[in-house]
């Protein structure tokens, strides 16, 4: 309630190894700003190429206010549309995923085919030109089967992540995966409040008893440094184990911050499951389980853990000022048969009600953020990933 | 999300030929503009006097902020008084619609008469002056029954239109209409994308295939000038035919806009209903059924449809800058008895379909708006009434 | 919808005599300025010692945006902690009410003390110091065992209403009351529609039936002048019958305003309840029925109407511009029983279904209030008291 400052003043407000002050997350000159050189720029996941394995195959995906079709064209190639009518600006595609000849808007029946290209439009006047009235669109990138997603003019390059994660690609077989169940989490807060809950694992023991007796990093850092260092040295390899570290503030010059980490799961847990079980078959090439899980990262706001038998995608992208979506996206090797080879409600278990546990920490954290009596606290140290997101943010909205 | 411009900047940039900007849609100072310079300035249908046949009659009507209490005065006269009382502001009248000897403040008991003159005040100071304390009114029309309605301190004349109209109140037998019925549909979106969809029969086809069975207008832009041709030849005149052309842009300085039109239904269709059919004893002193129906329209915001044997009534008002609300009035000759002249559900189905299919449309339109990426679009050889109503948009919020 | 002035121009316009404009009530400016120099500034009561007896026991209150715990501490103070934590702000505490040896934040389990001490932290930093970030507090004071709770970092002082009030706290019992019943009843209107409607009985006798067939101030003013006079004539004494006025504007200089009265009640109505028939034993060491009932104030929400055998608390918050919330207060003395001493439906009858219509009054004031017609309207004879509020807010908000 407190004067609402502006974004310099904030800026320069802010003092390095504390959290945000209150105005980052209630200020709407600071939503703007973030949706434009945050969303509108950055490359976030939009889903897999097994969404839509048919030409003419479509799904909705929403940024923001903004509604994309991920299409896959005639020519086998996927685009991502955007979902406004370029005459009078109504929704094109109404139905959020199926498969589709051509858009023919619902209002005045414009009709667009699966490039975007305008194809038919009654009535114009002469000087009408149908090829520059095609639907506005994103640029696309496929990485391990991957869809991602830019509404920058000029992208950031993709280039260094795709070379330094080909490994990582190959050895959990990522182009033989498929999207087993995707579901979405909203959350009544400023999307900054859930990224940030996802950047460090300061609060997982008290916070998540359940991913606590599966990962390691869940531990007193102590005894975590320790029980990595043993995995290092045991590691058997079938998976690259050495770390990529560009993330965020450490990205370099043009190209989309990513990064790349493997770390041990307690003793014997296999998975990222009740009782750390195998919950589908191995990944890849995989031979045996390895009691581990890698963590990557694309971009700000999609983050993936991958256990040695399925890989959880995580995506965080505000609504409005005050609430934001997460969606989790459950992927698993693309020859598993659901009811044979997996179940999905054993599957999901454990990243479902881990979030539900997010989503309840992040409205009771918002809810003293909204206090005037609120100031930035101090991190710990264990919250030097949340630093490293911060001060990527910062220069992001500059 | 991007910078919202300014009243001028987007008066300014628009373009002739092309939809609105977002701004226009989203920015609250034109909101404001708009309540001012067009809410509380033009002539808005009230409703009609069947509704409030005796002395005493009373009925609630809302104009975005405002609650309009319409009576029938002890003199028999028509007023339309602000429901707001002059001592704290208390709504008055809460009742929808009834018989009233007076209005008692629920709050502290100040009573008006029918009149709107503050007749009761306990306990007022001795310098108190009950005649300067009567309730604001609104400035009241009648035409052929109809009960029209502004806020300016001095409003726009309707002379031209009550002259130009005389000929099409009598023959339709205005005077001697009662309402049937009247429905509020809410749509949750901006007032202009309601108005604007009602402008143009561009979407007719696509979107209502009900009433495009009925109304030649719905049908190719040149098959329905050839069908309009062959109709004016053929024309019996019970009904002028010729139009009124003084709408929007080409209303008379100091004059309320009002366009008045004939147009031919599609073959032997002879009302405004399923497959046609008569649905209602015929108006005034009509014969027969000529297949067609006439359309007139009273300042921005009321259109009416007059079919040989009912009348539609339309009215757009917003509630917000981001809702509105649609109502629609249904008017049958004064003698018609219901359950034996006509069965409501049968006359009101083809509006009712046709207004939820708007809504979605509109819903839809609001959606692709919201977008970013969302720009003006060239309007086709169809919309040029929308062309109308946009220029005068323009220049009615300078 | 006029353009919103600013709050100079608001103060500058205002005309005494007369009830406040539209935009003290719309502008999100003066909404700030009220947090900061009303609700962060004035005494409000939080409750009463006896919801808090044994030693750890808590429970949460609200202001506006703050959330505070008010603990029984181990030394068996009264204090009221901000329930912010000082890492990144979650709310420590999530139950409205219960028992506590500490309080661990849900997030990152940061741990503190009931008087607010940070006790645990873990994996700071070396040069963290637990000392300085303790939760934030307000200040809290006693009166008569009721909690008063100022959010102000130099609070106004309290010592003229408890010397004033000594003798009333003493003949009333207040150090043996216990809160018998808490309500709160959200009303979607600025607050101080809310506090204007409490100010004020010109609103009685045409609002509250039940009300004015026992209150005489629901009564024509002369009547209860009279009625008023004969009381005081044969007063019986055993509580006190004297005024103090030092409310709203009436307050000394760095003093917090209050006032007391006692009225007397209609003929042989001897409390605030159905026919005025006593409901609870009678407080203090009262003897009989007096056929009156006192009032005190203490700061600008919280109002207290005091029966001789039970104790009504009325306290006023806002949660927004547009909503507020009244918290309604039984008191009865603490050695009585429920169910056998008092029902607590036929205790709190009277208020709850005078606050419910209170409720309605007041949003039919909003409605109008809302209203571009409205405009201030000049108070009567009975309406002095809202006066004094209103030149006191008008002082507080500059």
């Amino acid at each position: 309630m407190a004067n609402i400052k502006s974004i310099s003043e904030l800026l320069n407000d802010y003092q390095n190894g504390y959290s945000l002050e209150q105005g980052f997350y209630k200020n709407p000159d600071i939503y703007k700003r973030e949706i434009k050189n945050i969303f509108h720029k950055n490359w976030i996941l939009a889903g897999h190429t097994s969404q839509i394995p048919e030409l003419g195959d479509i799904f909705l995906m929403d940024v923001a206010n903004e509604s994309l079709i991920i299409t896959r064209t005639k020519k086998g190639e996927v685009k991502a549309l955007i979902n406004v009518c370029r005459h009078r600006g109504s929704h094109v595609c109404l139905e959020r995923k199926g498969n589709a000849k051509a858009f023919t808007c619902p209002y005045h029946a414009w009709s667009y085919d699966l490039e975007g290209k305008l194809i038919a439009a009654r009535y114009m006047q002469d000087d009408f030109d149908k090829t520059e009235n095609g639907l506005h669109q994103a640029h696309v990138e496929l990485a391990g089967n991957l869809i991602f997603i830019s509404l920058a003019k000029e992208p950031l390059s993709l280039s260094e992540m795709q070379n330094d994660l080909k490994d990582v690609f190959e050895q959990f077989g990522f182009n033989n995966m498929k999207l087993a169940q995707q579901k979405t989490y909203p959350i009544k807060a400023n999307w900054k409040l859930a990224v940030e809950n996802y950047q460090e694992c300061y609060h997982c023991a008290p916070s998540h008893k359940d991913f606590a007796k599966i990962h390691a990093m869940a531990l007193n850092p102590a005894i975590f440094a320790k029980k990595k260092q043993d995995f290092l040295k045991k590691s058997k390899s079938h998976i690259r184990t050495s770390p990529s570290s560009f993330y965020f503030d450490l990205a370099n010059e043009g190209q989309e911050g990513f990064q790349y980490d493997r770390n041990p799961l307690i003793n014997d847990m296999r998975s990222g499951s009740a009782g750390g079980k195998p919950v589908a078959p191995l990944l890849g090439h995989m031979p045996e389980y390895e009691n581990a899980a890698s963590e990557f990262m694309v971009g700000p706001v999609t983050f993936f853990l991958i256990y040695d038998d399925h890989m959880l995608g995580y995506r965080f992208l505000p609504t409005s000022l005050d609430e934001c979506v997460c969606d989790l996206f459950w992927f698993v090797r693309d020859d598993a048969v659901e009811g044979k080879d997996y179940d999905l409600e054993t599957l999901t278990w454990l990243w479902h009600v881990t979030i539900l546990d997010d989503e309840k920490i992040i409205l009771n954290n918002k809810k003293g953020v909204d206090s005037d009596f609120y100031g930035p606290g101090k991190f710990s140290t264990m919250e030097s990933m949340e630093q490293h997101f911060l001060t990527w943010y910062l220069s992001a909205i500059k």
